[in-house]
């Protein structure tokens, strides 16, 4: 899937939300506990309701891991059950891996052919040779941190040489590395002002926004600084849409919380005359 | 294991050898590949080979992940074993993670609660609430990317602000998070010279130093410009050891190469009137 093929899935479903499939075992609600692979059941579920809504999905790989064998063994099940029942969505492994070249060649042949996941994101202080690994894959995209949601995007993101601030740094010289058809970048909802600035270095790319909803980011905001002429945007949510409810509707529940977000999307599209 | 513990535990063996597991599947002796758990038997025999040599052993998460559950099984095996057999040693889990808060908090739950490692190598581009999550555990470590071994090293480590560097900076503000019990820095070996200025900076601290061997770097200068008063060095090496012989006989080889560098370290301590 290229740049042009994303935009095309996100005019057909009127819709740039990812959601953020980070399925806490202690969060999910109880009924399930008693089912063989009670996070792969969740997550079935909840890709069951809202994929009519979602462009891409993003397991954050920590909450996974956690759980040890059985964690990977149930997110190699989500996935497949992605790929064999929604094709046409982007799977995003939230990763933020990042080490010398040999090692994050073993991390891109763990997540894009083991795994077939279509993205990684990457964490860049290790600079060019520990994101390159991952940018020889066909059809594969790196998802590199600039600026992120959490507070502590404030200690070193924004350290400054001669006018230039580390994520602007990042932003200038990754682009080198990859094209707008194999490389976005996260920037956080919490600065939603900031993307008027990053637009004006990476006009075209895809934009990886998290931090709406649970961490306060405005879509709205994110919306107005962020949106270019080929969408450019995917706002992930994850709590507030997988966990907006704990009873035996937790499904239906997430359904409508992804429609409400997708429908609010489906506004700023339009606005912007992009459906 | 507390700082104090751990500079006892270098003079007992005379050596601040870091043994690095990244045991890939291709490069193990293909005799291993009968065994039911190929990657488990190769550290199992690398490890009783090496523990007289060795204060630390540090698995790439990577080369374990990379084979799916059966891979994390193996690393769950390694762990207990060294755990079982020699208590002394601490294990380092190189997974170079670090993501939002509650995320973090979630690999610290894994890697230290679930897996039993001693440290964990952490990137600290997201800043403080992306690192303090693993500062929390008692008798835990972190080892914080500082200056590291790559090339690409270059492209934001050295990043600029009024005469700090971005790696001074990553020293500057984290050893307020932590302090010298439970926080190291990773400085690459292949920027031994660099030691000298990072010295000035923590002098007490712990430094995990990669990149002897097949990067090129060179022990006698990280011993010349890294060692303080209580050692403050673990210096890895991976695959100039673990992968030195690939016949039947590669424990042994690999024994003789831990011990090689064990006598050269030896040599500098005992200089440094260290032993």
């Amino acid at each position: 899937m290229d740049h042009s093929d994303l935009f095309k899935r996100i005019v057909a479903k009127r819709s740039f939300l990812c959601v953020g499939l980070d399925a806490e075992i202690e969060k999910i609600p109880s009924f399930l506990l008693k089912t063989k692979d009670p996070v792969f059941e969740f997550n079935k579920c909840i890709i069951d309701s809202t994929f009519r809504y979602a462009v891409a999905y993003k397991p954050n790989i920590a909450f996974y891991e956690c759980n040890g064998p059985a964690g990977w063994r149930s997110l190699g099940s989500t996935l497949k059950y992605i790929k064999k029942n929604y094709p046409e969505i982007l799977v995003i492994a939230d990763a933020k891996r990042g080490d010398i070249g040999n090692t994050s060649k073993m991390y891109a042949r763990t997540f894009f052919e083991k795994m077939n996941f279509d993205a990684i994101t990457v964490a860049p202080y290790m600079g060019e040779d520990s994101v390159t690994p991952f940018l020889t894959y066909k059809d594969k995209w790196v998802i590199l941190l600039a600026l992120t949601s959490n507070k502590g995007a404030d200690d070193f993101q924004y350290h400054n040489e001669d006018g230039l601030r580390l994520f602007e740094r990042v932003l200038t010289l990754s682009m080198k590395w990859g094209s707008i058809d194999n490389l976005m970048y996260v920037v956080g909802a919490t600065r939603a002002e900031m993307l008027r600035e990053i637009r004006k270095i990476v006009p075209e790319h895809f934009l990886l926004v998290p931090g709406i909803g649970a961490q306060g980011g405005s879509l709205r905001e994110v919306a107005k600084y962020g949106l270019n002429n080929k969408c450019g945007l995917l706002v992930n949510s994850s709590r507030g849409i997988i966990f907006a409810d704990n009873s035996e509707n937790f499904a239906k529940v997430a359904g409508e919380k992804a429609r409400e977000i997708q429908s609010e999307m489906e506004l700023y599209l339009s606005q912007h005359k992009l459906i």
